[in-house]
């Protein structure tokens, strides 16, 4: 089979490379990559109970799992074309050699998928035909950025995905936004530590319009003012449009120069968001005024909280915010953003919102770029690594899996049955080993049993073996003893218990059950 | 958060990207790249329940999850030394960046990992002082290659790796062995539909000692020659070692030119297996004669042989085979190989065995090459994506997954009352979903139903709403009345039924268990 004598030749072979040569010279460093990490034990399995966890929910709505290949052309990326200078900014990128080995010549550009939605544009354009429409799907995996890590910022992280591509119905966007709040319930987060807020791109270009900015330059100015609403507020904001502002460090930093009555709409759009959705959206449409554009977008917001409303999810899960300006750039309709709304201690022990974990919105140009005809679509993309680390500062995950229960080794010569031991309690149910170590020193077995985090460790020497018992030592126990010898209900509980070999199996569930 | 608005840009800037310019000229291709493909619905259910259940029987047997990062520097993965002509020679590779965007200059060659041995090695000498020793690690992902794709053969597929390092007791490789069959089982391959069989490398350089044969050239030709053994037999290999042989085409294959008293030992050693493994091992003690490798080659069979037999793996489940020569290169000691044993038809029809799932061994310089200590290994890799065809054949997985109910609509004004049926089916855990396409055409919706392999459509006018209740329509019965109208069984029921609307889903329930 191909997939095996190749694979693990490589080391094999590479070591043989090596042979003759001087191996301190050769000797390759033992690291990932810059800005990529390894994943270890508890967090590799309680990623993929999450993931599995969510993959329900979104298949329990009549989504369909699709996995694309992490490998596409540049072109079908569409967001970086081929540039001989600098073919990877933002991915990492490489020319397919054309079979000769050489990379010189007109082998594709190929890249990492730097998202989910990307591909999924190219699987729908490709597969179109054999898909039913409207397509809904989920998509889950890792994306590779070719950006600059910083703490907490990796290369490669997992993304968790749903679309619906083929509907221009807000039924298709409201739907995922309760998807999303049923989502974030069932993976731990409870009600109340979580709020889904949707704002509208159209309601913003209302605004823009009723402006009257037609000149390009000053409407981004605009833009990136509207930005920094979360930072400076509506008072900075009202500073920046007009003349400038004194920043916290004293510095001026000019403003767009708008008159207040040009600026007014911004700021009526920004504070529009009211303690219930009926005055929110009022409050939109005051300041939209006569815009098509911006009523469509009002609109659009009231379908939306209608029938969100009709379903029982109301503003305490999932709100109309206008103040939702992240990502509005890119977005042609409704946008979403689910942030958990606890305080967790940012490194310097200041108490902080957690923030962001998904986002999304509605974007038309998903297929038209290959088939030349606009596709409506909506979507969600859930950061799986923040809500795990957000679960994780609730104490909702995480903590040391328990480790195997672990076979000693006394007498080498009886390994046979040390591994029918194991293999009496795997079948019982209970994960367990044999420590395959060099056995000569007994306390380096117990080092690794503690090592492993494993709650019992079970011991059969000679004497043992002849009375037909075997010694079950109990590690939690004595770990507690040893921390505090003083608790007398520890005191009655011996550490270390002899049990019939022939009761193996039983005692040790029974002792698993009474460490709890 | 940064997983967002980026991302979903990219359409959205890559339409911009085209604005004005003539979009026939430069519409992208939508194809995956060469070798690559998608999988969708149950191709990735399937895929992720089976992963799900193998890391179930590694993690009873001790091993921990590990997920390393698809990205190794080239240096790291060992396999290819970093050449400017040919930096890519089996492995997606590129240059690191240097921040400047040009790829000249220092930047670190990266690559994707070809397989998950590789990336072990590293993993285990950057963390061996935070890891237990012996180290028991499961593994599960995609891997590429960048190889001529062929049919069934892609570039970038899944592999699901276990394996013990820092123990060089036969007791790890015999423990694999069991764990392989013990996987295979969980899975759905019943027993006496697999066989592992157990080589062993020592032994064969134990032969090639006593046919004294140092000159390398002469030594690889005999390899050569033993690879053939499952394809010519006895005789051909006696030939081909010999002075040659006509083969079917009746061109003349030059011999080895060994004398048949040299050539005695590598047939000796072929055709060694026997009925029972005492028997086998016999024969290998003779063919391996004085030869010190060679007798240790057969102690360590025994070892394990002995070591799965008080276990209860006997040679219906796993076999001491020396026609194991597959791979027999690139290991240290004993090598594993999994084959399924029932007939498939080939595309041309004919019938032929499964072959092989899983491969692996013991390969000592896993770690050497990085820290200079050798460090004894041992493992297994699964072939996932064969596995699963073989299930397939079997009839064991695949077959269409079930679709949702799905709610039609009659009246896109109603919108919210049809997402609240949706709502409540799901509630009562029946997958579900409203039809978000254009309503207007109800053929259409019945289309879209019958597509989405949906069992049951709910349908709600004006007239029901009015009275109360709801058409369900029994989409699976409905096909097969339309198939064989004739049989009675199926007239008696009618295709469709009208239920209260406040019993829903209890009747929805009723009927889908009724489907069976």
């Amino acid at each position: 089979m191909r997939a095996l004598g190749l694979d693990r030749a490589a080391i094999a072979s590479a070591g043989k490379l090596r042979h003759g040569q001087d191996e301190k010279e050769r000797r390759p460093k033992a690291e990932t990559p810059k800005g990529f990490r390894d994943y270890f034990g508890a967090e590799v399995s309680e990623r993929a109970a999450m993931l599995a966890t969510i993959a329900e929910v979104y298949h329990r709505y009549g989504f369909e799992a699709l996995e694309s290949s992490a490998v596409e052309t540049v072109e079908a990326l569409g967001k970086f074309l081929p540039d001989v200078d600098r073919p990877n900014a933002g991915v990492f990128a490489w020319q397919e050699d054309e079979g000769d080995g050489k990379a010189e010549g007109g082998g594709d550009w190929l890249a990492l998928r730097y998202d989910l939605t990307a591909p999924l544009a190219r699987v729908y354009a490709q597969h179109r035909n054999h898909l039913p429409t409207p397509y809904r799907r989920y998509a889950m995996g890792p994306v590779w950025r070719n950006e600059k890590p910083g703490p907490g910022r990796f290369r490669q992280f997992y993304q968790c995905d749903a679309d619906t591509v083929g509907s221009a119905s807000m039924a298709a966007d409201a739907e995922i936004c309760a998807m999303l709040a049923d989502t974030l319930e069932a993976v731990g987060i409870a009600r109340g530590d979580y709020i889904i807020r949707v704002n509208n791109r159209k309601v913003l270009n209302g605004v823009l319009e009723v402006m009257d900015l037609t000149e390009g330059v000053t409407r981004d100015a605009v833009m990136r003012t509207i930005d920094k609403f979360d930072k400076v507020g509506e008072a900075g904001v009202r500073e920046l449009l007009g003349k400038g502002r004194l920043d916290a460090s004293g510095a001026f930093i000019d403003g767009v120069g708008l008159s207040d009555d040009q600026a007014g709409p911004v700021l009526a759009f920004l504070t529009s968001r009211a303690d219930d959705a009926d005055r929110t959206l009022a409050n939109l449409r005051a300041a939209v005024g006569a815009s098509q554009a911006g009523l469509a977008g009002v609109d659009e917001l009231e379908e939306i909280a209608t029938l969100l409303q009709a379903q029982g999810y109301g503003p305490d899960r999932i709100v109309i915010d206008p103040s939702v300006v992240r990502g509005l750039g890119y977005y042609t309709g409704p946008v979403f953003e689910a942030e958990l709304t606890f305080e967790i201690l940012d490194d310097k022990g200041r108490p902080r919102q957690f923030g962001s974990v998904a986002g999304g919105g509605r974007y038309d140009d998903l297929v038209r770029r290959f088939t030349g005809q606009a596709v409506p679509a909506t979507g969600i993309s859930i950061g799986v690594d923040r809500l795990l680390a957000a679960l994780r500062e609730k104490g909702r995950v995480g903590g040391q899996e328990a480790g195997p229960v672990v076979v000693t080794v006394m007498d080498r010569k009886r390994m046979a049955d040390y591994m029918a031991m194991a293999a009496e309690l795997r079948q019982a149910g209970i994960r367990a080993e044999v420590y395959l170590g060099n056995p000569k020193n007994f306390g380096n077995q117990m080092k690794y049993a503690d090592r492993r985090n494993a709650p019992l460790a079970v011991i059969e020497g000679e004497d043992e073996r002849a009375r037909g018992v075997v010694q079950v030592k109990d590690l939690i126990l004595g770990a507690r003893i040893a921390e505090s010898a003083t608790l007398e209900e520890w005191k009655e509980r011996p550490a270390q218990v002899e049990v019939p070999r022939a009761e193996l199996a039983r005692r040790i569930r029974e002792m698993l059950d009474g460490q709890g």
